[in-house]
């Protein structure tokens, strides 16, 4: 058998997305899964690095399949990019190891989050973008920010309440910074918890419109309780950037 | 009667285009006009720099009207942002003189036409790029661009066969720069017949396509024969960056 590894970017808004649902048509698994097994003329089953939530978008996805079909990766990959919609890339198609295994192998993945924080129109990025015009504290979020950093159980920020595994992850970077109208979060970490990214977010933000002081987050990290934590931000702004191996 | 001038960027994808059709909804002008007729309690026309045809996109459309409602540019501004759709922006509102008029005194235009010349997906600029995976020649087409600049006689780089007024136009810029994937043409002159644009870059492309020499654009500038000049390439990667003004 081989196994082969892609690499997926999608414009996730009108996708249930990334996890293929009995009797849902639109979710990128879907997709992606029923191209393949029409182009090897094989049933294929998908293995993302990750699950991304409805609206969330993907510009470094990873995902591997097996297959018996001997189609060169170069062939695989035109025949993909002919046969998915345009709002799914296929960035590469290669062959991986035997014992590769998207998800199991990955090490670390970095998030982006956009949010636009102006009155001023954002015609062209709309759909990428959570618009929040609000006064914000750039030095205050990026202090809420740094809380972060390191190893810290983290079922205050995570929107399922019974995880049967450890809540425990390791923040690398939570890179606050400001390019024109947009201000832009970038999380490197060594996994997320369901909805995690989106609720720091949501928490640097409210330190930013003083809602809560920086210092908080220490609190919140201790507490362990959703309820205290910031809010979800919108799934538009998200976009899962890069996967990591070793 | 005041005279107002609005700055307007727009997504083109859903509209047919500017300007306002009888019995037609979806135009960029028809929308402006009902949601400033709404909100200033009158009934408002609009005078734009220029039509855009559907599918083209603006980031710097002008367009002025006349009223009478004292309401302030600060309060229109904010309320049109709030009436508009998405896909329509206000970038200014401002007090004109009252002998402004966006189109008349217009002395030169800046247009971008973004082709994407990648077999690589082009996720999130999809619907803003024209999609041409063909092997360029760069320099053929930086020759090409230059011998359209000055003033000549476009009648043959035009899709209007009447044209009862005069065709000559006069080009100040027309540079092409690869950005990545992205093939950036960038077009300035004093005026535009219709669908000018977009032959003027289909001419280039074909000369980077190898399909006729840089030097014939003086044959094509001489004949005044649209059947000798390029194909008119699509409108969704046209985009009327800036109206210029004395």
């Amino acid at each position: 058998m081989r196994n082969i590894k892609l690499t997926i970017s999608y414009d996730g808004t009108r996708y249930r997305g990334w996890q293929r649902l009995s009797g849902v048509e639109n979710t990128i698994q879907g997709k992606l899964e029923s191209a393949l097994s029409g182009i090897l003329q094989e049933e294929i089953t998908l293995f993302g690095s990750g699950r991304t939530d409805a609206g969330v978008h993907a510009k470094g996805q990873v995902a591997n399949f097996h297959c018996q079909n001997q189609m060169p990766c170069q062939e695989i990959l035109s025949q993909l990019r002919r046969y998915l919609p345009e709002d799914i890339g296929i960035e590469s198609c290669s062959e991986a190891g035997e014992r590769f295994h998207s998800r199991l192998n990955a090490v670390s993945k970095t998030y982006c989050y956009r949010v636009w924080n102006s009155d001023a129109p954002c015609v062209f990025e709309r759909k990428y973008v959570y618009r929040l015009p609000a006064k914000l504290d750039d030095e205050a979020m990026k202090l809420a920010a740094a809380y972060f950093l390191g190893t810290h159980d983290f079922q205050g920020f995570c929107s399922n309440k019974h995880y049967k595994k450890s809540t425990v992850r390791t923040i690398y970077r939570f890179a606050v910074e400001r390019l024109g109208h947009e201000l832009r979060f970038t999380v490197h970490g060594d996994g997320f918890l369901y909805n995690m990214v989106r609720i720091l977010v949501g928490t640097v933000l409210e330190v930013g419109m003083g809602r809560m002081e920086p210092g908080a987050v220490l609190t919140l990290l201790s507490e362990k309780n959703r309820a205290l934590a910031g809010y979800t931000v919108p799934a538009k702004g998200l976009c899962l950037m890069e996967v990591q191996y070793q």
